[in-house]
């Protein structure tokens, strides 16, 4: 899907100044560098499992020792639960030099964002908006899963949800390597959102008012400087 | 009020190892090091205006060049409206030494943190709760700002306020330095509280439901996972 970087356009003959260096004072044999490579991974593909075909151009030596270049097409086996940041490692997959033993491929799972679920090592959150009626009444959405199942949520029976609330779905997050029946969890964070002036009069809230229980009233003393609040969009806030 | 640890405790003739470099080629006296302090300073402070004051130990040359160590007590004054970081220089208040320039004490003023106001710049930032019947009939309430005056937010007529939703107080920010009828806003995010089940009936509750408009109901297909939300707060959330 990809070229690989690594010794394009190198003259394969460079490779040598970047050898490891032989420490430590035993005799080592030489060996072409490791190649490094990043491999971006939508979270499906981490949920689902996938498999991915990379293609790297690579020097390649004959018995003759002549170098050639080539184009070799690695396939990565992304697993179910696999770590953002985990290493796959081809052996033996870098330039070839003649008398030289041949560096590894190496490449690190890069998990890309999503645009409905973050992940948080086994497990996902995410956010979904509710109406006030929903708050205080319950409510029951459903949303497709990355596998595309869908997934029913109801509130607890009785449960009003505060603005902002979280809410935890068992055994609805990731996948959990090397073991296909266990999940993490999913967490929802719940944002209330009130109807639009328009859809409710003020009759309507005025009637509703009465109905919730109210706080003291504000003792407001002879001196006080008083002020009518001007409601602004958060993105016109300093902060 | 603090001790000023700058030069305490140190031979006076090492402090020629700090002299400041004469670059330039220009000849250049010689001068005892400057020697800056961090100055604690309220929020309120920085609202209305103060003086502090300030020990310090410094050494002091007198004129048959003997150097004694005395306490000297420096009067610092808080202008209304100071930045967070501001330097106040007092000139030639570092140690002396014969035959050499008095350096400066310089004091960064640190503004701490308030438990009801954040600054931002010329601004202030604050939080408050308000409650369903408020976010929905309109709320009046007080708070007493860092002049001890009594404040009255009363919100704008017919307003409905979203949770988490901002207001501006236009002019009860901070102070501007310079100009003392000038001050900044104040922004207040509104976090809207509801009711306890103990305080309204579940009865009460679907009556308030009627009331309000209503969503498209979930439609839930054959194969569909169904969960019923756990509840959960805020600190349980790995995040």
């Amino acid at each position: 899907l990809k070229e690989g970087g690594g010794g394009a356009g190198m003259d394969p003959f460079d490779i040598f100044n970047s050898f490891f260096g032989g420490g430590g004072g035993r005799s080592r044999q030489r060996k072409t560098q490791d190649v490094m490579h990043k491999l971006g991974v939508p979270l499906e593909d981490l949920y689902n499992g996938a498999t991915k075909k990379l293609a790297l151009n690579r020097h390649i030596a004959d018995s003759q020792g002549r170098v050639t270049k080539k184009k070799e097409v690695l396939e990565v086996r992304i697993e179910r639960g696999m770590d953002n940041g985990k290493k796959v490692v081809f052996k033996e997959k870098a330039d070839e030099m003649p008398g030289a033993l041949t560096g590894d491929v190496i490449l690190i799972i890069q998990q890309a964002e999503h645009k409905v679920f973050k992940r948080q090592g086994p497990h996902l959150t995410m956010e979904k908006d509710i109406t006030l009626k929903d708050a205080l009444c319950g409510y029951k959405f459903t949303f497709n899963h990355m596998d595309k199942r869908q997934i029913v949520v109801e509130s607890a029976k009785g449960q009003l949800t505060e603005p902002g609330s979280w809410v935890c779905i068992q055994g609805e997050g990731m996948p959990i390597k090397g073991n296909s029946f266990n999940k993490g969890n999913l967490f929802i964070r719940l944002t209330v959102k009130f109807p639009r002036p328009s859809q409710v009069s003020s009759e309507v809230l005025s009637q509703i008012g009465g109905l919730l229980p109210a706080q003291q009233p504000a003792v407001v003393g002879d001196e006080a400087d008083e002020h009518v609040a001007k409601p602004m969009g958060e993105e016109e806030i300093v902060r």
